[in-house]
């Protein structure tokens, strides 16, 4: 079906560099993935995140919001990953003496699981809460040497059997 | 599962601020929703909208491509509502002395409904449409003082039994 | 440049049907502009989202935060607007007995104004609102007869002089 | 449900102007659709790409993976398509003497074809080729003679019976 | 200011597999691009396009709206674009015997050229259009013997001197 | 310029929630940021990576390319972030015993700095590396008891004097 022009020549043909999975043959079953993850602050900011009093806003009701939209849109975060009907997420928030720490739970209905959308979205939440309170968390040179993202992890994945 | 590091003790706990709808004991049944939109409009522009004479391009056609895209985005617009597949995006046209007024039906057979879905795509309609007029409607100081969209409504929800 | 095939003629040649402006030639300037809408509730539940008592979160935060995000997105919902960097968004809620309604104001140094950013934003903050309110509004048959965005409307655009 | 304005008559009633395939009847099935595609080059910038020494780096990994994307988004890079789920996207490259060669194969389980979705990767891969090779195939005029996409296509459409 | 883990040495070291180029020190100047593509058709169909008389809709207004959408998003579907302000998008069409022809001119004040932009829009536009004429284009195996698209190419790129 | 219903009176009024920060006063200069992040692996995925022998593909590419489009897109997964034009992406990669770190420096020159863009990249990246090992990582449950994410950080912020 392909045009052949004169003096042209296969020269070499390759296959696909990346293995999507073909999740053609899988079952649609429930699928649950909680990550979690946790973000080193300073005293005082972890304080003050605590007790509602970030001046830019609430960091958690924006990182709740920004981590949901991210869950929905992982498959173009993740290249690799399809694009699958998200059925609920849901959050919990710990704070710690010097942290904050939050755990991502994603539900769907689907062919495959959701363990890269629970830990898209906890890093989106953290980095959000980062970006909430970066102000508290720069020392006079604008950088931030108490701040990091220390851990984020699959705490559970489950598959309903059919 | 939580690395532990010494001195840290779990001050509170906070489950989600916002409550996603757990979608996945729902039914998958054939939705409907139709939503109403109005836009206020001068006389003379709303003239020129009835007789396709907008010089800046046709404004039904940009909007209703416009609000198709809009409902199959609803779930990056509207952070609680569930990424779903969309059937069927149809509009409806009214022209008025001094307004325009679309209806757009949106259908899928989905686990949960598609009025938010018919609402924004009717907002973002009338958005368009606005946009396109926007020289018609300033006056000599660049504000708008007769233009304005005045209802957007649900008109009616469908869910077919199963 | 254009590859010549036998019997080929050209028919017929049509310019754009839409006219994006260029703005190439203008200056860029401090821009602001302020939208207004409303949207309508039943008494009860304009008065529990007062009282901030919604269960499924509190509406207030994530329409201002979906409306952010829709202001810096505007060129991708109407496609007639040009991508400009924005260098604000805020917002103002008023409670009314039976209503809600939000103040956007946009700002930005650009070549073209912002009122489209600013009525987008006042669109999607109040269908966020109603996403948030959905079962408080549904009647005993999911209809929404109490419901509408009544008013959305530019109430002010700004434009330095150079 | 529409509130009536003294003074105003509906002029006329417009259907849409776009006709969105309603899928609602269509039966879920496997299909699988291919699109090849070709990119034209300058013989040295051909055997560079065969030879992996494009110093711009490998335009083979970033096409593929623009393209899987792209196939996930083609429901709003074309409005009248459908949201479907994509199951698995692969290419297969061939290499000319002055071309390159794209196949793109998509799968879904879904109520319509794919065979958009093909194509719109097949583009989308070839163009992030050009976009790697771009001063290898510019003019001292920065024009680019020799380059252009000269066959896009579908090879072949399948449908399961169901 | 890595954490040091005991037992673990750094292996090896790897730049950049893609070299994104820095466009800082570029000047920020008036740049053009126009691109040229083609897609062949049955003749039957061409009239039609000529004629209006598609079925689904106006293939040249949602064809030329999705290509201007795309021109803004174009540094998401190639990765190694930049992200700059477009200053205009404009189109041109002309309708052949057995073809549709599409001419996008892209204009921009920016650190980078936009043929990217042109070629992007053009793809994009000619996908639209075979997207709204596959009714007529399909044989009766669904597949699409006689359609392609058969030339994209940079007409003309242009860049003042500042 | 709000029309006055009977029988409404206004019952309290809110500012914004959350304050983006107003970025019109600041200068548009050079802006570097770099973050490091780290993904702890098992031994034998972190060889394989090393080796460039991961069956599913190069992890290092995708992880590459989908930062990059991350760096462009920060704006809308961090509300409060600014939409700006980035000028330069690039990544080193180093390879431990049972890790891989990336570092990631973003280039623009802007009104404010881009360390959430090299954050958000960083993690995308290290997501992507995740996605790309998924396989290699699962124990015989599907879970993931050696994988984690266990470092992001700011290694360095820069801004030009005007």
């Amino acid at each position: 079906m392909i045009r052949i022009r004169k003096g042209c020549k296969e020269l070499s043909k390759q296959p696909s560099k990346f293995k999507m999975v073909d999740i053609s043959p899988k079952d649609i079953v429930k699928r649950e993935a909680t990550a979690i993850g946790k973000l080193k602050l300073r005293n005082e900011t972890a304080k003050k995140l605590r007790e509602g009093k970030i001046e830019k806003g609430d960091p958690i009701s924006i990182s709740e919001v920004a981590a949901t939209l991210a869950t929905k849109n992982t498959s173009q975060l993740i290249p690799m990953c399809h694009n699958i009907p998200i059925s609920k997420v849901e959050t919990a928030t710990r704070f710690g003496d010097d942290y904050v720490e939050v755990e991502v739970r994603v539900k769907a209905i689907a062919k495959t699981g959701v363990e890269m959308e629970a830990l898209t979205a906890a890093s989106i939440y953290l980095l959000n809460v980062w970006d909430m309170v970066k102000k508290l968390e720069k020392d006079r040179n604008g950088q931030y040497p108490d701040t990091w993202i220390e851990y984020i992890k699959v705490k559970e994945k489950l598959k309903a059997t059919k």
